[in-house]
């Protein structure tokens, strides 16, 4: 039977072929994760996925999240999935048993995810969002906001948001003006406007936790007077049972493109002053609090493009197989010939190509990240555990845009593939092609991560970061250079590597010493170039592991899965490894044409 | 003011500066369109665009088309719109004013539907599709098909559609079963089903035209099979007035991602044995009369991606000058530093740069292919023509296929300038996304485009078109490499020109001599390969245009506008050049991963 949503073989591999994500059991932390334990808790994820997630998936794009005066209602198969995720204790699967949490390994935790988000990201966001703010108040709350707030939030009984955005404060978060008055009895009066919150109303649970950016009065101005704040939808009482409306008010939700299980909501809060909240860790450190869980928020949207592009691709070559449609080129001129299943014809095996090693490499990726936090969990070397965390630190800006990037333009090839029937709503794709288009957008534009990347990652440490990750790139070309049928590729992104290099130095260069604005210009390109090589990379480590098995000889169902790993990886070095070069020629070639454009130039006036 | 869906400099500067439309009047056909009369028909087009027609845009994306009972209602402001459009005869601008055209060349034709398709192209599909049926009637109609069909089609007094597509004949024609038995009145009763049809009910007019492709009793098989009828919605009487209704009833419409306000039909022909058509053109003719006219409609869809892509440019740029958002890098560190045009960002100005120069090539494009139809109408010099019409044949799957790619890259980068605006419906990014995804699926896939590029028109008369534009593009590379602004970029096309015909050779010899299956997985890339160096060709001859202006003197307002297209230029030849050089070595590796993949290592079973 054909699968959906997400590819059990391909999830199997990365967790135990690619990253032996059962030698964390040997750690007392993870002891109790072993293979068994790894595979029951998949199969569980990929049920509840299918059986109560799904339905969440049109049902909030057709019913959608409905506004009706300050109050939002969602579809009831809503109410039945975050009834089954919370009975499941799905919703906190990484966070420490005391707290209502599983203790999973992450990368455990990411394999279930790829199925819960995958039947529907935008249902899913709630619990992204939820386990986002139970994370601020584990890590910043003092022990009555632990008490009175975090185990409902890991367990689901309530729902979290995270309330940053302002009119005239998206991007540049330094210019909000949101708010906080201490009161004497050490809370503080919130006034302000935020503008799209997501979850930020529903009906799902009775009460909803916003943590909430605003400026103590008399703080300096800039992102060095922002501070956080944990202002509950309805006020809370010492025994943690409900008190009265917290003047938290959702003025109306936006009418957006996609992902309408989700309401986009703009919130007043403190409208009539009644709006109180307690501060969330030190006063004046609420970005750096922000910027902790960044990481977390941003790796979370790349997996969200993963859930678009993955179902996107099951359910696209799917179809490519049951679609009968034109003869076989083969037999181009007998007109006698029978038409063939879809995927039979060369150009849709580009785009079936195309789509299947992108889902393969941001699924590597997405999942690696994950692995590399639970090897700092388990680690006891201070020095792995920071060249761990620098790796990711630069890795995140290209898990979160580049994989979403990526994703987007998968799902666009899963349209593709579908024909007209990929623009109709009857069939899944126009809708995974809308609903993928915000990951490029939220938790800072694409283009603010390829700024990241230049600006605060490539230059950590002296550089350290992007070291490392060419260390484990060249392990990874040099294990498969000993391999005969991943030599050629091993030898082919070596070059590309040592390139990208040249390319990190000029634009290290160009930023710090030379000029700021021309590396700018040159961020996104930089970044997609990083995304391709370790695209790259992803695709030469599972190749490899796949021709050892295949040496090794692999029973017959699972040799066609290893053969497509090498195919992939064959595909990306000859197709797409020629264009990344020339990607990295427009960063070397250090263009200037976008910033000399004179501003009429662009015309339009 | 800041101008909206097209920018008047830039249409005049093609139609005068570019191609010197303005000597086409030198020729008694066209002596009427001196530059005064082509810059009123411009400017009359923009006023009707702006007033009557951008209205439909939205109305026909929130109310849409809606079905009910087998009969479909426009939106109001549909009929206005419809009405301007009749009254001022736009619906049949470049026909002869016999049959209630206006004799115009389709150059300015198609600087007049810059503005109109780009107001709403979803509604001036009905214009489009009518004209289309009209031309059939035109070419292939006997004299009382003309007498009762032309004009009522040419002055929209009735629409017209193409039914073609079955559910199980889609991107294969020849597979389709709908049959035309003879009567003895000498007309045919139809019966089948037909799909996906375009303004295939409505209620902007008393009576559609539908042009139908069935199948006579007994025909051959496959497409030599095939013929064209002409099946009016309501039968028509000697003396023109409408009769009976004729069996062709809408059977529902799609539910779709975009394009709303152009109904999607499907309509049951003969289900109770009344549908009675006349055959138009000869017998089993049908493929060779729907060929002819192809050219047209898929030049059309190219220019639905240029009316998607230009008001997304617009909007984006002007947004940009309007949005403050974050300080100048120069004065990033400076707190006090005020937010700044987000256009002054290095990374906004790469995206708009991106969607300029896309922009400016595919209208440039698009209007050269327009203007080669009218030196082929005044020409006397058969072998002119025949050059001409060879140089169309090849350039039109580049400019529905490359055009309508860019054109969708073009809006995702709107919707990015915009951010999350982009992502709501307040704004106008999120439809001209969704509206300008069919264009690389309907009129034959964007892969269907490259497979006929391939097969049909790279190898046409021995190869002659594709040396034939080599030619062109030697020759504006000539000129530009003898202005000193443009020599640089000029140097730089001249090796990819010649790269690409290393490709083009190959590609040849492969599909003739070797591979068709290897030859046709890659082409795609061939497509974009040539699509790329159309690209820079057109940029090319623009930026030596520009640069010739400039060294002349220009006045300020033009001096933007001129270094705008050095600019454009230089970014494409820098950024985007080595790319395409990449996709070109791509096609050379002759890879076949793609169709040495196992189909179950696509996985997903």
């Amino acid at each position: 039977m054909a699968q959906i949503l997400a590819d059990r073989r391909d999830i199997d591999f990365v967790l135990h072929e690619q990253l032996k994500v059962e030698t964390l059991a040997s750690h007392e932390k993870f002891a109790d994760f072993n293979r068994k334990a790894v595979d029951l808790i998949v199969t569980e994820a990929r049920n509840l996925a299918v059986k109560e997630v799904l339905p969440t998936q049109t049902d909030g794009d057709r019913i959608g999240a409905r506004f009706d005066a300050g109050a939002v209602r969602v579809p009831e198969s809503f109410h039945k999935a975050w009834k089954a995720l919370r009975e499941g204790e799905w919703l906190a699967m990484t966070e420490a048993p005391e707290w209502g949490g599983q203790g999973m390994p992450r990368t455990v935790a990411t394999a279930a995810s790829d199925y819960l988000m995958g039947a529907s990201f935008a249902f899913l966001m709630h619990a992204g969002l939820t386990h986002g703010a139970g994370k601020l108040v584990e890590t910043f709350g003092d022990d009555r906001q632990k008490r009175l707030f975090l185990k409902k939030l890991y367990t689901g009984e309530w729902t979290g948001t995270m309330l940053l955005t302002e009119p005239e404060a998206g991007s540049d978060v330094g210019a909000l003006t949101t708010t906080a008055v201490p009161q004497p009895d050490g809370t503080y009066a919130i006034t302000g406007n935020k503008i799209f919150i997501s979850g930020g109303e529903h009906d799902l649970t009775p009460n909803i936790v916003h943590p909430v950016l605003a400026r103590i009065e008399g703080a300096p101005a800039g992102t060095a007077g922002i501070s956080l704040f944990l202002v509950p939808k309805i006020r809370v009482n010492d025994d943690g049972s409900l008190g009265e409306p917290n003047d938290v008010v959702c003025t109306g939700i936006e009418e957006k493109m996609g992902i309408h299980g989700n309401a986009t909501c703009s919130i007043a809060l403190g409208g009539k002053g009644g709006c109180r909240g307690t501060l969330l860790g030190e006063a004046n450190k609420g970005m750096r609090a922000m910027f902790q869980m960044m990481n977390d928020a941003r790796l979370m949207v790349g997996h969200q493009g993963l859930s678009c592009a993955s179902p996107a691709y099951l359910y696209a070559v799917n179809y490519a197989r049951t679609r009968h449609q034109g003869r076989h080129l083969s037999r181009l001129l007998d007109k006698s010939a029978p038409a063939v299943p879809i995927i039979q014809h060369p150009d849709v095996r580009r785009m079936l190509s195309t789509m299947k090693l992108h889902v393969e490499a941001m699924r590597s990726l997405v999942y690696l990240i994950s692995n590399y936090h639970d090897r700092i969990a388990v680690s006891a070397d201070a020095e792995e555990k920071d060249r761990l965390h620098g790796m990711i630190d630069f890795l995140i800006p290209i898990a979160k845009a580049y994989v979403t990037d990526r994703s987007f333009e998968v799902c666009s090839l899963g349209v593709q593939v579908y024909g007209g029937y990929g623009y109709v709503r009857e069939y899944p794709m126009e809708q995974l092609l809308r609903d993928c288009r915000i990951t490029a957008i939220y938790e800072g534009t694409n283009g603010i991560q390829a700024m990241d990347l230049l600006g605060r990652k490539l230059g950590q440490n002296g550089g350290k970061p992007i070291m490392d990750l060419g260390e484990e790139i060249r392990a990874a070309i040099s294990e498969a250079a000993g391999v005969d049928r991943t030599a050629p590729f091993a030898e082919a992104l070596e070059p590309a590597l040592v390139k990208l290099e040249e390319v990190a130095r000029h634009m290290g260069m160009t930023a710090m010493y030379g000029d700021l604005l021309t590396a700018s210009a040159h961020a996104y390109p930089f970044m997609e170039a990083c995304g391709d090589v370790v695209t790259g990379w992803m695709l030469l480590w599972r190749a490899r592991v796949a021709a050892q098995a295949l040496a090794a000889g692999a029973r017959e169902r699972d040799a066609a899965f290893y053969e497509g790993q090498v195919r992939s990886c064959e595909f990306w070095t000859r197709m797409l490894l020629p264009q990344a070069l020339g990607r990295m020629e427009a960063v070397l070639s250090g263009c200037t044409a976008a910033l000399d454009m004179p501003e009429d130039g662009f015309g339009g006036k």
